[in-house]
């Protein structure tokens, strides 16, 4: 599917940046780092990907969900929107 | 605004009960119940003000956002339905 | 159970200026407010009660935790508060 | 610092699948997949890391923290855990 060029690009050099960060939090696992700092490693990676997922969330109501707000797919498009807010939550 | 009348009755109905939960949570504190009982009751107010939030935006999404997505109004509304993705994750 | 003064006078202000907030969401259902204006109140009252419970949980774990760590109910202790840091999150 | 063999190797292999799943992301982006598959796989991984917080947090408290609970590092214990407890819901 299209994805805006901008979106593309931003949530990819974010989603690598996580991952060298993830990458950070099994080393530190592996060299018995006191808990505490590996949680804050953790939840910053976290905080990462929630901030990709307003990214593709946004491009994606602005690409997709615009058309298809208003066709037989409406319905379909709502609660897939609601089931991530769902999702993102637990 | 207009909000549909199963959404409107089905949250109303489900924030009057989390009302309720509330005052037990108000008792408990009160009564110097034990923390953890306050804190569970605490969460299942929280989930079910969660679930609120998604009958809310379902029937958002579904009465106005459907109509803006298309006028000028889209790039606000889409803003919006971000902004309160974003901070339901805070 | 003992609960510190201060802690106990914190949280019932805490939960009472929610209650508050939550009669607001409620009245806001009543009149048919713009839902991202009642989405963003009700993501004020879970925030609140966030802050609440992160009080209860410093006061538990000041209180009763560390007097239960040595003893027979250390386990049981853990698990509660593992089980209260995992449903927080859902 | 000392970290138990089970929560050690429970939390490397959760970790070490945690990154498959985020490349099968950056892969999903690079090929453009349809934004709800995207946003669904990053929440499960964000589910995964979740997991092993509630791991390396149950270690911790086992532990480290039964022991500082009654010396001169209390107060930073709990400060620390409660920290950890806030910023995790954010």
């Amino acid at each position: 599917m299209y994805m805006q060029k901008a979106v593309k690009a931003n949530a990819l050099k974010r989603l690598k940046s996580a991952k060298g960060h993830l990458d950070h939090v099994i080393r530190q696992i592996e060299q018995e780092t006191y808990c505490i700092d590996i949680l804050q490693q953790s939840l910053a990676v976290q905080s990462a990907l929630r901030a990709v997922d307003n990214i593709i969330l946004k491009g994606h109501l602005e690409e997709h969900v615009s058309h298809a707000m208003h066709g037989k797919d409406q319905q379909k498009s709502i609660q897939e929107i609601v089931d991530v807010f769902e999702k993102a939550r637990k």
